[in-house]
């Protein structure tokens, strides 16, 4: 689909619920999704109750649509760039250079994808995990296949490839407890010392002297959210 | 002070209160501190909620207690251990050995130190921030410790401090959400992988072929709280 056509599809509708999406992220990361109510959520989207729910059925539905939301745009953003991209390593590094530049631009949601992962229910909970485990197993493929190339050209131990998988979510998840885009640390920055320590751990040091993934995170919007927040502000 | 005077010290009350921190532990790690109320933690340590407000005055300071006592025991074993060993890596080593051995035996306690880390307010948040922020400068120290050995006996350049430092808590950290302490993969071998993966990241493949960290785990009782369940149980 192009551009175009993407803008053309996004519609007045569409925009409005994403403002109320990000902003009801934003809500849930502070509080957390329990102590939260639609009254806040109205209150801080200046959206009457009765609007809300011409959105959303409930708080429920919400926080499924932030984590559907959230682990969509983030895998198929991935499969989309691992189709024009080949070699174990590189495949690897534009996984990390995806998952923190996408999650660099939206550290409310993944706060809220951390804390509240076991508050949703049913169906919802059961749409949402097969996304995330979706994801999880991608993720442990690539590491496993950089660490196949290691092995078949050196002979030092390898790591656990469970242990490698979850400590690679570990450190970049662990971003929005301590990492301000706006501080003097810049994205790009993170993901290169990210990247180098992991695969530098991963495969040793010869093979990550010199990164070479792109660094078009600068210019491109990475926000779960297309709608730009200032256009809603006065509706 | 000796274990014998430690024992002593160590009375009924003391034992009950522990009983009662480690199962509000376990409920604030289930469901939230937010969701849950006295009366929970009432129904599951089958103590009144008269006597609970016997053992402490609120909710909030079972929560301030329970993050308190981590943080302080874990600090405190580290620094007695750190005292016996010298050398910026082995150093290091120890300090990854001593948090991931403590939160493996206290996974509840470590979801809720992540997920209720802005729960406490006032003087009890300014209490625990304090002891955190401690913990977290010593961690830093010793990461730049053996960064800087490194950077005096290699020309590689070196990883962003504040980064590593971080990549190394949320690595170790974010063990609560997929590791199992009763699983086929050991504390011990959890220890080893994480520790190789992030040493040799940090410093490069040549110094962590032989990790040579004290493996005394197995021996020591690691749970934050001292006294054994089955105790309590039947009081």
């Amino acid at each position: 689909m192009s551009l175009a056509t993407q803008e053309k599809d996004f519609s007045r509708y569409d925009r409005k619920l994403e403002f109320i999406l990000r902003t009801a992220a934003r809500i849930f990361a502070e509080k957390g999704y329990h102590s939260t109510s639609m009254r806040d959520i109205s209150r801080a989207t200046e959206v009457s109750l009765a609007g809300l729910y011409h959105y959303c059925r409930s708080k429920q539905e919400l926080l499924f649509l932030i984590q559907d939301n959230c682990f969509g745009r983030v895998l198929e953003r991935l499969q989309e760039r691992l189709r024009q991209t080949s070699g174990p390593v590189a495949r690897l590094r534009l996984f990390i250079e995806n998952h923190l530049s996408f999650f660099a631009a939206n550290m409310a949601e993944m706060k809220v994808l951390s804390h509240e992962a076991d508050s949703l229910e049913g169906e919802m909970n059961a749409l949402v995990s097969a996304k995330k485990q979706h994801y999880t197993r991608l993720a442990r493929q690539l590491v496993g296949d950089a660490l196949a190339e290691k092995s078949a050209h050196s002979s030092g131990r390898p790591v656990d490839l469970t242990v490698a998988t979850y400590a690679l979510f570990g450190m970049m998840n662990w971003i929005y407890n301590w990492y301000d885009p706006r501080g003097k640390l810049s994205v790009a920055e993170l993901v290169e010392n990210i990247t180098r320590l992991f695969l530098t751990g991963l495969l040793g040091a010869a093979e990550h002297e010199s990164p070479s993934f792109a660094t078009a995170t600068g210019t491109e919007p990475l926000s779960v959210w297309r709608a730009p927040k200032s256009d809603l502000l006065n509706p």
